[in-house]
């Protein structure tokens, strides 16, 4: 069944269309679009698609340094200012045609058809891009939403159990600091445990619906959104300091854990916010075993002096906080700012292994930093 | 005098002041913002700025390859989403800092000095970048306006009469688009010919205000504000066919003499519009002039041929048609689409020959193309 809603954004609203059959139907409604792909999905491409550019998708070619490549490419396609991009693919095509489109001749248009459930249920809209520079991850990035955001369910089928799960993270985040309402209605959706497209897409559009109240009410970042970095502060310096060893998706849902064992330290929780985080805790952790018994034991172990450093590096905190996103009260999520000293950073080292240990991936503690305050 | 006015854009308004002493004054008050300055500038900065980072203003340098550079010296400066740019030069700077500014951390706030004359009267205002790719100039770009302008007049002193004739080319530019009572009044300020700070002062100002209504009624480039190409495709041309042997504003002074022979030529103009474009046209020969007898005559000869290749190449025309600006009926200008062909292309090669005899700058002229329509 074909569903659609629409965001509005400042350059304009645009609809989200989930359904099957939705890449064959906009190629043949527009011959003429420039076909931008992951080259791993290239096979799913129909036939007649006169101009096209595949993509490695991986982690470096979303660098500042590859953009010129793909720019040229584009304009070796063609490209200009009357064209039209499709952009097929995961979180890194659409990193990758989002700034470039936005920068193209100073900005064309674009849609985007996202193949991976995180894409589908989290990034594809919001119209962020994020763009590493010389290995810092993410440092520079832009808004530049695309005109139609297609969601074609029979992308699931090319998915591994990991992709999977790390998409039902980021689906669950988003309810989960949309409200204990929100969360409790994607726990009943998502309890089923059957993964097929009908279900996925289900919880697809909630979690799309409540990102776009988000979105809509605070498109540049500045307040309700930055609740959406739930997990990703603590995620991402696992995902940085195990050198990108898991997906982005799996460390978001690592990353709520740490959060909830640091309120948890903090005694941030009422009886009543407890009770929720362990509602969140048993689903990440059911997930997590979806993943398979050796998932995490089969693994190098972690070397938590890197995780430390990565997340010190963040380019979220302030110079004398960090910040971090976590459950108070009775469960809602707020930004907060912690002292940014060695005790405080050896708390957050303590969640991190107790958290490591909880799920069975080896780790080397970090050691107290020389001279630290 | 100070006089400032306000521009309002789709991300706030910005207020643009101009006078003397601006930058002692923004930096005593301002002790954190981050300086990014041409190098050739330093030594006009007050003491006690204690975070810069200076750039060559070459035109390499506002490269999408050269930007990772520049992303990490703003990371080594300590730069974070909290920071302020202070951005001191002409339009290299200006490009790479609204650039720079646009991305980092998905945008941060800056404030621009402009310091070439050029950058004063035009292109301070409208929060354009324009960035070269392997070589392609200016096929990327966007928009991210400055938080305030403060024009310092005293970098006037800095300016050789070269880039003074330049920024009057685009100045004078801006106020024909306007209309011919913006015009004449334009002429009637710059007619003493004395080019010392204030009577600059007045022009520049009156040069923005009157871009002020073009960008306002039209940020994004969809109608009236393409109206200020006027010059810039031939300009450009041969900017980049004579591998940018004369500076942006001169080109474009002689990129408006080649579009009005080409509207004379096209039979375009009444005679209230020859006699409009006669008046441009003195003016601009005028200033030619104060560059120096040998300015022209010294140099290598043009080749046509390359000129019109750059020409041809131009992003701004359509596959059938080429785009120009030229002035129609009474001198008011239009956007035009010329069929793109191998007649309008050796008419507009004879218009380049023209204009290159009346300011006696020799060439070689282009050979028609083989198997051309």
């Amino acid at each position: 069944m074909r569903e659609s809603f629409e965001v509005t954004s400042s350059t304009g609203r645009y609809c989200v269309t989930s359904g099957i059959g939705l890449l064959a139907d906009v190629i043949a409604e527009n011959p003429g679009m420039v076909v931008v792909i992951d080259a791993r999905l290239e096979k799913y491409l129909p036939a007649g698609v006169s101009r096209k550019m595949s993509i490695d998708a991986i982690e470096a070619n979303k660098s500042l340094e590859h953009m010129p490549e793909t720019i040229i490419g584009l304009r070796q396609q063609g490209v200009d200012r009357t064209s039209h991009l499709l952009a097929i693919g995961g979180g890194v095509i659409q990193d990758i045609v989002t700034f470039c489109a936005s920068i193209y001749m100073r900005g064309i248009p674009w849609t985007y058809m996202p193949t991976t459930l995180l894409g589908m249920a989290d990034s594809c809209i919001g119209g962020k891009s994020s763009v590493n520079v010389q290995g810092f991850k993410n440092l520079v990035g832009n808004f530049h939403p695309p005109s139609a955001v297609l969601i074609d369910m029979e992308f699931v089928g090319s998915l591994d159990p990991e992709q999977v799960v790390g998409g039902l993270f980021e689906a669950v985040k988003i309810c989960y600091a949309r409200g204990n309402e929100e969360f409790q209605e994607f726990l009943l959706d998502a309890s089923g445990g059957a993964l097929a497209a009908p279900d996925l897409q289900r919880v697809v559009m909630r979690a799309l619906r409540a990102k776009k109240w988000f979105i809509e009410i605070d498109e540049f970042d500045q307040k309700e959104r930055l609740l959406l970095n739930f997990g990703h502060t603590f995620g991402h310096a696992l995902e940085a300091g195990t050198s990108f060893g898991i997906s982005h998706g799996i460390a978001v849902g690592i990353g709520m854990l740490v959060a909830q064992k640091y309120a948890g330290r903090k005694k941030w929780l009422s009886a009543i916010g407890e009770e929720r985080s362990a509602q969140l805790r048993m689903y990440i952790h059911g997930l997590l075993a979806r993943c398979g018994p050796e998932f995490f034991s089969s693994r190098s172990p972690v070397d938590l002096n890197l995780v430390l450093a990565k997340f010190d590096n963040d380019k979220k905190h302030r110079r004398d906080f960090y910040r971090v996103v976590a459950p108070r009260g009775d469960g809602a999520l707020e930004l907060l700012s912690e002292p940014r000293n060695e005790a405080v950073r050896l708390e957050i080292a303590a969640e991190y292994e107790s958290v490591l240990g909880d799920i069975g991936w080896r780790y080397h503690r970090a050691a107290p930093r020389k001279n630290a305050a």
